[in-house]
């Protein structure tokens, strides 16, 4: 049997990844297979970090960053601080066809994607914007610090053809000032594949990311014959104590990989769900932590822990 | 005496280059030298790809991207696609001190810096206008591909405590589409420094280095007791050959590299000029090719280059 698979970051990737699997089965491609992926994280109006109900900046505007990798030819296409598209991932997999002009931010991605026809959407719900007014109000009574959600989708598919492709999608920092922007759209940090190696990509705290270009490690080590679990192991807490020794301090970082065998991996420094589902591995949710000596403790989550997060995302906002 | 190192792309460079020759001489941080080095080519009117006079965007608008980063920290700034500040490099070695929404672009940026002082000014020149006037009537009447000039001043610089920062500053692709973006903000692809290990930095077609994330390969080759010159031509040429087996053809890409000892190297598949002053190299503008076998010619440009250099950037536009 052809090696297949799929992975993405955090809990909200589920019906994602299993709608890749399904479009696998089919023939699909791995472009299909991710784009549609992370169509249905984007979609789904209670993940709060990702396209339609994605919280927004500090004015209370929605930016959201995405892009696309084809591990096949290397092209890649990104959007930043785009506004009001259904779909971020769409805009990134069109440009990535592009040979000039395959990154685009604001309102000139904005302009692309329509003149390509893709959807236009107010992607502001109303529960995000009660969110963000909420927040407002909190920060102005004690003067807290802006929360620091970011949990991007970040996904890499392999297809029955030994196609890979990567990509991401996220609406960023929650209160983050008006066009900052994180690692997820950036190549080598964000993500990167190689249809010849594997794909790996980021979530976390953008800022940190960027300054260790892990993804593009972790593609490598596998490229010098690791396992996706130890190159990820290797590149992330190598990189995790790097910065605090040299930065002081190190944000939260989840890395994800998956290699051309359907062999997969996943290191982080805090708490972190994944979906993954391979010729070998049934759909699962698992979740991670740290474990000892620069090693990942992985389980699948519990039940108990599902109706938790199930109840968490769709509570109502007073 | 200890070592120490400035290099940066291009024959514009050679001014900033030896500011901050005397910048380190004169015990100045790495940080200063590189900041200083990328404004001397920011303000000079005649680099049309850079700050001041730089070329606008199909629709005569200039949209400039800088990042810098810090080898000592790792710390990382970065603007994309920011409008009518003198310095964007000093946005970007301000942004690098936050610990959050250190990469920004558009207005978001704009607003940053001026928040900061930084300097408001008008960066379409007469000039640079009437380039885009007249290239707009050839495109007309010619059916002409958009021009991909792409010169961004990439530098990395080694000051005589051993701290090493990598900068860049473009106003990217002439005659781009609204809000494109190159690699030269871009953690990884335009630029990457480790005081530990050395620098390097990226000029060339940003859509095709961002498929390599070249800057944070040749700085881990140097880590790997590569010489910055081995590093660049391995990386370089290697991936050269991947874009074109795997992406059917490879756009320009010009790569310069300085370690902690103050050695340095470069590689590119152009013709490619750059300026380099070390404890060992007197300050010297140098032309490059790409060599036999993965290597790279590497020889001092001659009076008559440069006297033609200079008369062509300030021809007179009819």
């Amino acid at each position: 049997m052809k090696p297949w698979g799929a992975i993405a970051t955090w809990r909200m990737a589920h019906d994602g990844v299993l709608a890749a699997k399904e479009l696998i089965h089919q023939q699909a491609s791995a472009e299909l297979a991710c784009e549609t992926l992370i169509k249905k994280v984007e979609d789904y109006p209670f993940y709060k970090s990702v396209g339609y109900g994605g919280l927004p900046n500090e004015l209370g505007v929605l930016e959201m960053d995405a892009a696309f990798m084809n591990g096949d030819t290397m092209a890649f296409g990104g959007v930043a601080s785009i506004q009001d598209i259904k779909n971020p991932i769409s805009v990134a997999r069109l440009l990535s066809k592009e040979k000039f002009n395959s990154f685009r931010v604001g309102e000139g991605a904005r302009e692309f994607a329509l003149s390509q026809g893709l959807e236009e959407k107010t992607m502001l719900t109303n529960r995000a914007k009660r969110i963000w007014e909420k927040r407002v109000e909190e920060i102005e009574e004690h003067q807290l610090d802006p929360y620091d959600g970011h949990d991007t989708v970040g996904a890499v598919t392999l297809d029955l053809n030994g196609s890979m492709v990567a990509g991401t999608s996220s609406s960023g920092l929650f209160m983050k000032k008006k066009g900052r922007v994180g690692d997820s759209p950036f190549s080598g940090s964000g993500l990167y594949v190689d249809s010849e190696i594997g794909g790996a990509s980021a979530t976390g705290l953008g800022e940190d990311l960027m300054k260790g270009c892990l993804s593009y490690e972790i593609v490598r080590l596998m490229g010098e014959g690791l396992s996706p679990q130890d190159a990820c192991d290797k590149a992330v807490y190598a990189f995790d104590q790097k910065l605090k020794e040299r930065y002081g301090k190190a944000g939260a970082m989840s890395l994800v990989a998956l290699n051309n065998q359907g062999e997969w991996g996943v290191a982080t420094n805090v708490e972190f769900t994944f979906s993954v589902a391979t010729s070998t591995t049934e759909p699962t949710i698992y979740i991670a932590y740290p474990g000892p000596n620069q090693t990942t403790d992985i389980s699948e989550v519990t039940p108990e822990w599902l109706e938790a997060y199930q109840n968490r995302i769709t509570a109502p906002i007073d």
